[in-house]
């Protein structure tokens, strides 16, 4: 075999001395492995734990693939059937067989890749559409263009780590009816699918820059930088998940999605879910891009943005590492996957070696097989890692940075974490949740942001793609931990409507860990009425664990009812009102994602404040709320108009407050306690906060008081108007006058 | 510190010197701990890691407590609350500070122990019944003996500890006033307490038992292990469980505790959630009988039961080492719990050293500071601990081995387990569950046994004590995977028809793991009906995992309506037949747990096979079973009628037969693939079972085809009469005979 490679060699170093210097110019690997980066990677094998470890899962892997043979099924599958399946594992092992031939120099594996790519290339250029019709965007191996893009991105690594081993005759054949084809299909024949600031189009547009690396084909990595300029298509058109298709004025290509997308602070706007799948290509192209176009500084772009993006992903997860799942997220994915393998990798080696990224790495106990994981799995070799230290961080949304954004406020070590949304609509994948929440102790979540309604890559569950309930349920507001008014969606649950707008910082406040604010307005979710939400992340010292208080605090031209649900995961401790719970269940309403739930129990407070404790893996949790005595107490829970049982069964605590044009919702929301089945110990089970109480509420301020059991008490003023930090307030409630510059006023009165 | 000690060493010299030799002839630590076992720990301090680490813990424990001063509270609370988790937390801390008293010889602890126990006899000889008066048999300083009778068990061993360091007349005081007067309470004032067969009277058996070995009051020992031989009782009466008091001829006393609730192969009636519990008073009392009357040979007593029962109690777990919930066990209970710690611990010590505990214990993560732990501690240190290997196994119930009993099928490394109970009522804790099963893949179950109906330790929900819906709901044979005729539980749901019932094994055969059977039959439970359930553990060698065969047949002499369910967790990903989920839910009954379950979606067969799918814990599992088109195919969800949220909301679905007599119910249940949300990969997500079949059923024969997708084939003959392995067997099944020996017959018919 050593042998076969030598005579190729040979044909190889002939076609360099007698072709133009032009055409020859570009050596390979090139692309994601590097010739000097193999070199390399060789002298150290054997030396670098989790590199050998990495590289020998890896050559299992592709083995056992190898010695299955090789197929290339007629494409007739959904996602989780067959065909798609073996389609997408050809890719990936193409890829990791490229990879495998650079370092062992064993061309079993180069023939494997130029086996497979000559069958592709036997059944391309006859192939006509996939069968399946759902897509906007149709591909050929693949139901959607997408997935033939996924395609194209590894297998042109693949192609590049064999591209000087092939003759130039297969070279010419495979790039002619194969790649180059390939690269117009998903591209000039699909620009519905390809020209489009999405991350669908990311996709595509890495997948034809790759392949236009590899080919030192310009016109193609110019299609891939800059988008098509005249792509024929009118404004306006809806893709699959209802996203707009052709926006006016909005620019394409690879660039264009890392502009627009992405946040100065690298927040990816259709969420983090989304946001780990488009790293993958963004930062494969990256570098290839750095390595065969350095020209470009694809790094620097847009101050960084791309390298950023990785700090900020890992800054949307639990301490579990799983990821918020804001908007359409599914839950339980988390950093451990390999997109992040790779952000992380390469974020490490581009980025300026931060030495918190290698205990990322250690937690993915895997590394890339190029030289950005050499330089990981080097550095924890070498003893580099530390912690990655998760703070409280404000992420803008939009291009700009000015379209709202995510707040995450945390205590200790992820002891206690918020996730506050008060961001721009998140393209097709956006929920119309403004100004919703979740909240995490440590990796277990306790009041839950439902997710999607999918079962992703599951078969039976509609081809494994979206459900209809991540419409019908999902993606509306009651869905959510915030305010619904009517019974109706924020926006109407309209895209358009929603897309042109965002909820408004009012300020984010994290420099006393006692007491971290964030606080946001939103004035367009329901014309003529204004909602303004102000979380508090506050620790008592006499507490063991922080609490969170919540203001939503709302005002409208007209009376409405008002929905303030709490989805709580776990099971149901105690309350402290009086509710009945019906013979029959009935679902809460007819639409707008009140059709899903069916209304368990129904109450009406018994004290001014009410109260619920649950437990949750075990731990204990108490929601105290102010409420009337018009309030109703609604205990429901999803599942309702769900035959096919798509919805899990979670349920809620929501407070609905009637014929109210303004008013304020005040909550506490207070981790407390433990209880372990084992030891059967119940610590702490019962609510540390005696009672809560709005003392002022205007136009300009909101006051309330929280009281501790014990006694101990705390005053906290919201200035309503004004968010300058340096503005002054003053104040009298109850006789005594209250001074104070910024937007809140935080003291212990009692302590 | 250490010459104060001395002193009072040399007083007690000169008491030894100076009373007669009778008397002061017991040395004391003596019960636990011995004074030759002390001497032993104090020369390997250092050098045993598991026990310097458990020492190290208890120590950090011990002193925090002992810094926060002593707290002896007037009792007034339910577990959960205040008083009562003082109180336990108190003779916790008093066992473990003698403990280290004897270990460290620092006198802080003894004097924290005499301290406490001054408090505890200046307030004893006043001190009423305890105010609450939900207890048959009320305590002092908890609302139970019961707890009582833990309390003086943990006592015992504080006072043995500092029994020497004491002045003869602090003992007398100490034992006038609180000791000797806590004992009779516990026992001849309280015998309907004291003087059973129950975990309870177990307890105080060894409460009184304990404290009279360390006082060397014979009476007290006497008393312990016999029961107090003429107790006043009357025939009858109810504990709150609803268990009998009083039952005409039953012996009672320690012995009797060990004799009835122990069957020949160590499994305790009530079941392991129980015997988990008991298993402390045994073994502890046990140790004390062996360190201080050997005479009582109580380690081999009734053929070494108690040792025996510890390797039982281990095979009641699943892979993570939680116990099976059989009868009332509460989820989540395993044997990394204290009780179960010293069972081991003890068990390694005084059972021959058996290196498969050492295993257990490494997971236990701790030792008793004892010489036992010690044993364990140095074992493990020497490399001695071998893996504790989990075999199928079939567990006789009944202190004479012949009242039903549990069968335990496993495959592989615990890889699939199925736990079948035809077992015989389990006193006041069983459940109306003949020939129920459940069902674990590793640690995770897929089809359930509910468990309890209760929060043990949560205050708030009925002071952490069973619920109602235990009885409502819990026991009720509808809760569980059997079958149900006419929408009653099994003996009318009545304790004093099902306790003198049990089933009957048929047979048990685990010799070859490629088909492992075990068979039972139940005649009592419905006058006139006869059940027999069969359940095979198949392994197919083209299957990844094994799949379990289940053949429910029951003959009548009348037509009923057969309900079977199956508890299955997770979420449904598909259904092979037409259902209609309702718009509005509905309890499915009225009475016998009925009335908790909402009817979710009802539907008829399309196939005569009824096929479920659904996803749990990252693992796809298929319900296949033989339907005819009259069934009802039932979706149903635990929680209707249940206002406080006590009952968890899982899902079953049910198979409901009407109008029949006799019929038989054969069904496969399939572990089968995975999800990762992370990798979000779908393997094998379908069912491998493409059709089974009845081939013939009569009264001496049942024969049933299953065939998997490929075609694989395989023919299953039940002997309906004759269980003998000798037996010699003849059928005709369509035209072709089969012959064999013994109760049945299995061949793979096509590969």
């Amino acid at each position: 075999m050593g042998m076969l490679r030598y005579v190729r060699g040979v044909v190889l170093a002939g076609c360099l001395l007698l072709i133009s210097n032009q055409i020859c110019s570009q050596e390979h690997p090139s692309l994601v492995l590097t010739k000097e980066g193999v070199q390399k990677i060789r002298a150290e094998l054997g030396n670098v734990p989790l590199f050998d470890a990495s590289l020998k899962k890896l050559k299992e892997e592709v083995d056992a693939e190898i010695a299955l043979g090789i197929d290339t099924p007629i494409p007739k599958d959904f996602s989780g059937g067959y065909t798609h399946e073996r389609h997408k594992k050809n890719f990936v092992i193409l890829q990791k067989a490229g990879v495998l031939f650079q370092i062992l120099e064993d061309e079993k594996y180069a023939h494997y890749i130029k086996d497979m790519l000559f069958q592709y290339e036997g059944m391309y250029k006859d192939l006509p559409l996939h069968p399946k019709e759902r897509s906007y965007a149709r591909g050929k191996l693949f139901w959607q263009c997408l997935n033939d893009s996924n395609w194209l991105v590894y297998v042109s690594q693949a192609y590049d780590c064999i591209y000087d081993w092939l003759t130039k005759k297969e070279r010419k054949q495979l790039e002619k009816n194969l790649l180059r084809p390939f690269a117009d299909f998903i591209s000039i024949e699909n620009p519905q699918f390809y020209n489009r600031v999405h991350n669908h189009s990311t996709w595509g547009n890495a997948a034809v820059g790759m392949i236009g690396l590899v080919m030192d084909d310009d016109e193609l990595v110019d299609r891939a930088l800059y988008g098509i300029e005249d792509d024929g298509l009118e404004i306006g058109g809806k893709d699959n998940d209802g996203g707009t298709i052709k926006i006016e004025g909005q620019k394409s290509g690879f660039l264009a999605n890392v502009d627009e997308p992405f946040s100065p602070d690298g927040y990816y706007t259709e969420g983090p879910y989304y946001q780990r799948y488009a790293m993958y290509p963004f930062l494969i192209f990256a570098q290839a891009l750095h390595n065969v176009r350095p020209d470009v500084k694809i790094f620097e772009y847009k101050d960084s943005v791309l390298l950023k993006s990785v700090k900020t992903l890992i800054d949307l997860s639990d301490a579990d590492g799983e990821f918020f799942a804001l908007n359409d997220g599914q839950k339980g994915m988390s950093y451990a996957s390999n997109q992040v393998v790779s952000a992380v990798d390469i974020a490490y080696n581009f980025g300026g070696k931060d030495p918190q990224f290698l205990s990322i790495a250690e937690k993915q106990g895997q590394v890339l097989l190029d030289d950005s994981g050499l330089a990981v799995a080097m550095g924890i070799r070498d003893g580099k890692a530390k912690p990655f230290i998760k703070e409280s961080v404000n992420l803008t949304d939009g291009s700009d940075g000015k379209q709202g954004g995510v707040g995450i406020l945390r205590y200790g070590n992820e002891d206690l974490t918020l996730v506050f949304k008060y961001a721009a609509q998140g393209l097709s994948h956006g929920h119309y949740d403004k100004l919703s929440f979740s909240m995490f102790e440590k990796g277990d979540e306790l009041l839950q942001d439902y997710g999607l309604a999918r079962f992703v890559n599951i078969g039976q569950k509609g081809g494994g793609n979206y459900l209809k309930e991540n419409t019908t349920w999902a993606k509306q507001s009651i869905a959510h931990n915030t305010l619904v008014q009517n019974e109706t969606s924020h926006f109407k649950g309209e895209y358009e409507i929603g897309s042109q707008h965002h909820s408004e910082l009012y300020f984010f406040d994290a420099s006393n860990k006692e007491v971290q604010v964030v606080s946001a307005k939103e004035k367009s979710a329901y014309p003529g009425t204004e909602m303004h939400r102000t979380m508090a992340m506050i620790k008592w010292p006499h507490f063991k664990k922080p609490f969170v208080l919540d203001i939503m605090k709302v005002n409208s031209e007209k009376e409405n009812q008002y929905d303030l649900p709490f989805y709580f995961l776990g099971q149901v401790i105690e309350a402290n009102f009086e509710y009945k719970a019906p013979t029959m269940l009935h679902a809460l309403g007819k639409e707008n994602g009140y059709q899903h739930l069916w209304l368990e129990g129904k109450g009406v407070p018994t004290l001014d404040n009410a109260k619920l404790l649950w437990l949750n893996q075990g731990k204990f949790y108490s929601l105290t709320t102010t409420v009337n005595n018009m309030d109703e107490l609604l205990f429901t829970r999803i599942g309702a108009n769900d035959p096919q049982f798509n919805l899990r069964r979670d349920a809620a605590l929501m407070i609905r407050r009637k014929n109210t044009a303004n008013t304020v919702f005040v909550s506490v929301i207070e981790p407390h306690g433990s209880y372990s089945p084992v030891s059967e110990l119940a610590l702490d089970s019962n609510s540390n906060i005696a009672h809560i109480e709005v003392l002022f509420d205007d136009d300009n301020y909101t006051a309330v008081s929280i009281e501790g059991v014990g006694g101990h008490k705390a005053l906290f003023i919201l200035s309503n108007r004004e968010a300058l930090k340096t503005e002054e307030h003053k104040l009298q409630i109850n006789d005594k006058e209250y001074q104070w510059n910024g937007p809140f006023y935080y003291i212990i009165t009692n302590k």
